[in-house]
């Protein structure tokens, strides 16, 4: 039996499941080319940039499952049959009405996307208005400010970070890569949809939006000046920030904040990857 | 002027620099494939298992210095002329002497290496014998030990924190990747030559070795159980062990165990990539 000409029946589910056998069928668009360059699906809109659909794919049962529970209601599905079934309770859920999820083999699925998903399954949605720094930080305890983190898997690792140690918002400086890119989402195992995120319009100045809100804000720098991290963590609303590995934070950007913390032990510009000096941060505020 | 018609004086090196213009020149064999499963250079030549050439390649400037830095001395380099400029003052250490640097153009390199080499240069060195683990731990006071780790660049993270945040030796139980090979040198920042490691001859049984030697057994867990890290790092020898995403710890390895620690906040499985639990932990042992 192939993917086909399953003989399942997937009328219980609230998503319509529609199979695809020719690989050019343009219902399924949104999903083609996904490591093309300039074609992939997820290649934003920004005012002023790149012109591109500005989708949001999301790869993999666990992060559509996360996608389905997150503000980025998904659209359409494509997957293996196994998929689908792997997925068939999420996919009752009754705001998934009218859905389509396009069924096709793995061969079909490979020449689509342009290569072989092993996670068999994508969900993809369009981008809703994003949030503002107003509104991310409104509720939060502790946020994480990035600048410059230009490394769709280092924004990833933070996302997932920051959903296991607690954090509640993060914030985008200048100089960073788009949190909502496939890998990005991928590597945050979904949390970049859960965990409110805001880009920065006016940077560095948005750091007084913080500390008017009366959040402490503490540079991670292993530079002079710098105070142990545990000093740093106690007040009720804290942000840190951290910069690109290799440069790290802006001299005027740390200029603006409260306090320098570093980790101690950790020397150098290379001795912690950007995102795990973040967890470490985030750790030592939670613990 | 090409990479091979450089002018610039290499006399004052230790290394002798030798033109290399054909890329099927077997002088550079041990540089050749490096992403063949089968054929690549550093696949290990072990006891009873596939049989490779067993090398170590280091990859890039900053990687090559530190293995020429570190006890697997390199035997041969290979490298686009810019980068043996930017090497020039480590290539003139003594220990390097009549050690060749074979130079060639990026596409010479690209051909016998199976791909374009951004880092520009590598460094290839025979493996000595491995450390045991009585030896490794011998003058340590805080290890890593690790079960079912077989992600080469979590191998190479955890190497990477473990030098940034003073702990003294990795010790390798069942199921867990090659720590020498290419990604995982390369991810952690050459750490993996620097930071001593040892593969446990007889596991779990080799725990008796660190509690004989006075450490305490600390089983990084999630679960029931376990205690708030902070409540178990303290003793003056402590061993962390962290099993593979996902997976865990096996049981009765945790049984073998001192105590279990969970990182606060970080609830369920996939909460902390395995390499940034690693790293809460060896930050609260350093704090």
């Amino acid at each position: 039996m192939t993917s086909t000409d399953a003989v399942r029946p997937t009328d219980h589910l609230a998503v319509d499941v529609i199979d695809i056998v020719d690989p050019s069928d343009p219902r399924i668009d949104d999903f083609r080319d996904l490591n093309s360059v300039d074609r992939r699906p997820d290649v934003p809109a920004l005012p002023g940039g790149r012109v591109g659909k500005g989708l949001v794919i999301a790869e993999g049962v666990l992060v559509a499952q996360r996608m389905i529970a997150s503000r980025f209601s998904p659209h359409a599905f494509f997957g293996v049959d196994r998929r689908l079934d792997e997925l068939a309770s999420d996919l009752e859920n009754p705001a998934l009405a009218g859905v389509p999820f396009y069924r096709a083999s793995a061969e079909v699925m490979a020449e689509v996307i342009g290569f072989h998903l092993n996670r068999g399954v994508l969900a993809a949605a369009r981008r809703p208005v994003e949030l503002s720094v107003p509104e991310v930080i409104e509720n939060a305890r502790t946020v994480a400010v990035l600048e410059g983190v230009n490394d769709h898997e280092n924004i990833g690792s933070i996302f997932r970070n920051a959903a296991g140690l607690g954090v509640d918002a993060v914030i985008f400086g200048t100089g960073c890569a788009d949190p909502l890119y496939r890998r990005c989402v991928r590597v945050s195992m979904g949390h970049a949809l859960l965990v409110p995120f805001a880009r920065s319009q006016a940077w560095p100045a948005d750091l007084d939006l913080l500390r008017s809100a009366g959040f402490t804000t503490v540079a991670l720098t292993p530079g002079e000046g710098s105070v142990p991290l545990a000093e740093a963590v106690t007040d009720d609303r804290v942000a840190f920030l951290v910069g690109a590995e290799g440069p790290g934070l802006a001299e005027h950007t740390m200029r603006r904040c409260d306090v320098r913390a570093r980790i101690p032990m950790s020397r150098g510009t290379d001795s912690l990857n950007v995102a795990t000096a973040a967890a470490v941060a985030f750790y030592e505020r939670a613990r």
